[in-house]
C-alpha cells in the first residue's frame, strides 16, 4: 500500500486530537502506524470494518463500534439505534448474517432515567427490525463532567453462510459502483441539530439495517467485490481507501450523486462537501460491470434500496486515487480528508 | 428469585446516579428492572459474567465489559492491561477457552500520545499472555471535558470445549467455598493512587489473567458448580448473587479469608469492609465438598493460584443469604452494597 499523504509523521504528535478519530488520513495513520505495529497479526491485516476468525469450520465475522454522537437524539433517530443498526450493517459489509450483539454504556451520571428507556427502546426496536438479539451488556457510570450523556459501545458477531469473500482487493477496472441512495444525509442532520440550524423541511438521519439489502445483492451477485458503508469522512474517505486498497481508479461522476435538494442546500450554506459528509444508512457496492443491472434490479425491491443507482466506475489510472468527473466534463482528484469535518458524528 | 431489597423501585429515580454503575443493588435494579423487560431474551436470563449462544453445534460465549478507571496508571498496572485480563477473565468464568477480542478506544482529546502507546503495548503483552487476540477495533475521541483521558471497551469471544455448565443455580448444600488468594488489593491500590494514600509498602493491583487457573479447575472437576471473578461489589455482592440464585445460604469463614496486612490497614484507616472492596485477579470457585482438595492442589500448581484456600460452605439456611461466621464465634448477615463504595474502580 502507498503510504499516507500525511504531512508528518505519527511521532510529531505529543496529543491525540479530535481529528485523531474523525475516520480520515489521522486516524488512519493512528491505526497504521501506532497500533497495527503493536498489535500486529494476520486478522487486523484483513483490512475490513469487521474481522473474519474460524471456529470449528465456520465462517464467524466479529465488528466494534463505540458510539459517541452528539446531540444523543436527533431528527430520525437516537444514539441507541445508531448503535444497533452501525454494527449490524458492519456485519453485513462483511457479507456476514448477523447474530448476536453485545451492549457497553458508559453513562455520564445525571443523565435523565427517561432518556435511558428511551434509549434502550429503540435499541430494541432496531435489533428487532435487524433479526438480531442483543445477549450481554455491561453499565459503567462516570462522574458529571467525566463524560457526555451516554457513550454506547456495541460489538455484533455475525455467520458468513456464502461463498463470498469481499475485499477491496477484489475491485477490478471495469467494476461498477452502486449506491443504495441520496448521500450526506447523516451527516447534515446532525450538525443542524447541534448548531440549532433551520432549513425549510427538517433533514432527518438515514440510520437504517441494511442486512436485507446486503443479503439481496449476495443472492443475485455472489461475486460482488465489496460492499461498505461509507460512515465518518463519508463517501471520499470510503472510496479512497478502497482505491488505495486495489490500485485502481474509482472515478465517480458527478450529475449521478445523489444528493437531496435540501442537502445540498444546507452543504452550500455551511460550505461543507457532501462527499465528505457521514452516511448511517447507505452501502457502496462495487459488482462486475456486467451484473450492475441485475444488482440494481435486486436492490430498487428492498425499502433500503429503492433509491439505488449506479454512480461511477472503476478504471486503471490513475492508480489508487479517487476522481470525480463534473458535470462541466473536466476531472478532478478527491483526496481522504485529513481530520474530521465534524467530530461526534456518530 | 426474591425482589431486591431496594430502599425505592427504579421509577423513583428521574436521573442515573454513580452509585446505578457500582455493581450493588441499584446496578442490579437497573439490569432487572429497566434493561431486561425492554430487551427480554433467553440469552439475558442466563444470569451470568457472559452469554452462552450455539453456531452450528458450537457452544460460543460472548461477553462485553467497559473500562473507566481511574487514575488509568497504577501500581501494578494500566487501564490497558485490566480491559484485557478482565474480558478474558469473564470468559474464563463461563468456562469458555478465550480466543478474540474487539476493543473499542473513547479517548478524550489531550491524551498524551505516549500514554496511549504504553497502553496499547500493556494490552498486547496481556493479550499474549492470556493467549487471545485482538482482532478488531474502533478509536473515537470526544471534546476535552467530554471524558476522562480514555475509556476502553474489550467484547470477548470463548469456545466452550468441556462438558461444563458453570451455573450459580447448580450450587448445593454442603459445597466447599474457595479463593485463589488475597482480596481487595485491586480497589484499595487503586483507591490510595487516587488519593495520592502512602502505606508502608504500595499495594499493588492483582490485575492478571486466570485463563490457565480456571483450565486446571475444570481439568480435574468438570462438575465444578460456578466459577466467578469478584470485581466491583467485592466478594460480598458476587457470593450475594449467587446465595440469591442458588436459594441457599453462603457460609464464609472470617479468619481463613485472605486478607494482606497491607490491605488490612489500609481498610481499617479508610473505614472500608474488604468484602466489598473490588478485586481483579481473583475468582471465587464454588465445587462439591469431596473435591475441594483436589481442586485446591491443582489450583496451587498454577502461578495465579498458589495462595488458593477454602474460604467457607454452602448451608441450606438461611437462604438467599450471606453469612459471615466471625472469629468470635457469632454470625451475622452480609448484604449487597447498595450503590458503591469506591466509584470507577475498572
Amino acid at each position: 500500500m502507498k503510504p499516507l499523504s500525511c504531512p508528518v509523521p505519527i511521532s510529531h504528535y505529543d496529543q491525540v486530537l479530535l481529528a485523531h478519530g474523525g475516520g480520515g488520513k489521522l486516524t488512519h495513520q493512528l491505526i497504521r502506524d501506532l497500533f497495527h505495529p503493536i498489535l500486529d497479526n494476520e486478522f487486523l491485516r484483513q483490512d475490513h470494518d469487521g474481522s473474519e476468525f474460524p471456529v470449528n469450520g465456520n465462517r464467524l465475522v466479529m465488528t466494534t463500534d463505540s458510539f459517541v454522537v452528539k446531540p444523543i437524539f436527533f431528527p430520525g433517530g437516537n444514539i441507541g439505534e445508531l448503535a444497533v443498526n452501525g454494527t449490524v450493517n458492519d456485519l453485513a459489509c462483511c457479507g456476514a448474517r448477523p447474530l448476536y450483539l453485545s451492549v457497553g454504556l458508559i453513562i455520564e451520571e445525571g443523565l435523565p432515567m427517561a432518556d435511558l428507556k428511551t434509549i434502550m427502546e429503540s435499541m430494541k426496536k432496531s435489533a428487532d427490525l435487524a433479526g438480531v438479539q442483543i445477549i450481554t451488556g455491561d453499565t459503567k457510570v462516570v462522574d458529571k463532567g467525566k463524560g457526555d450523556q451516554i457513550f454506547i459501545n456495541t460489538t455484533g458477531i455475525g455467520v458468513i453462510e456464502r461463498p463470498v469473500h469481499l475485499n477491496p482487493k477484489n475491485v477490478r477496472p471495469g467494476d461498477a459502483i452502486l449506491i443504495n441512495g441520496s448521500i450526506a444525509d447523516h451527516g447534515i442532520c446532525i450538525l443542524s441539530s447541534r448548531e440549532g440550524l433551520e432549513f425549510e423541511t427538517t433533514i432527518t438521519s438515514d440510520t437504517q439495517c441494511l442486512n436485507g439489502l446486503v443479503e439481496a445483492i449476495l443472492e443475485v451477485c455472489p461475486e460482488t467485490r465489496v460492499i461498505r458503508d461509507p460512515t465518518r469522512g463519508g463517501l471520499a474517505s470510503t472510496l479512497n481507501e478502497i482505491a488505495e486498497s486495489s490500485q485502481t481508479c474509482i472515478e465517480l461522476d458527478e450529475a449521478s450523486l445523489p444528493v437531496s435538494e435540501e442537502v445540498k442546500g444546507a452543504c452550500e450554506l455551511l460550505g461543507l462537501d457532501p462527499l465528505y459528509v457521514a452516511n448511517e444508512g447507505k452501502i457502496l457496492v462495487i459488482v462486475p460491470e456486467e451484473k450492475a443491472e441485475k444488482v440494481l434490479d435486486a436492490m430498487k425491491k428492498i425499502p433500503s434500496g429503492t433509491g439505488s443507482c449506479q454512480i461511477g466506475k472503476v478504471k486503471p489510472t490513475p492508480a489508487s486515487a479517487l476522481v470525480i468527473k463534473t458535470s462541466l466534463g473536466s476531472s478532478r482528484i478527491v483526496d481522504m480528508i485529513s481530520g474530521e469535518q465534524l467530530p461526534r458524528i456518530c
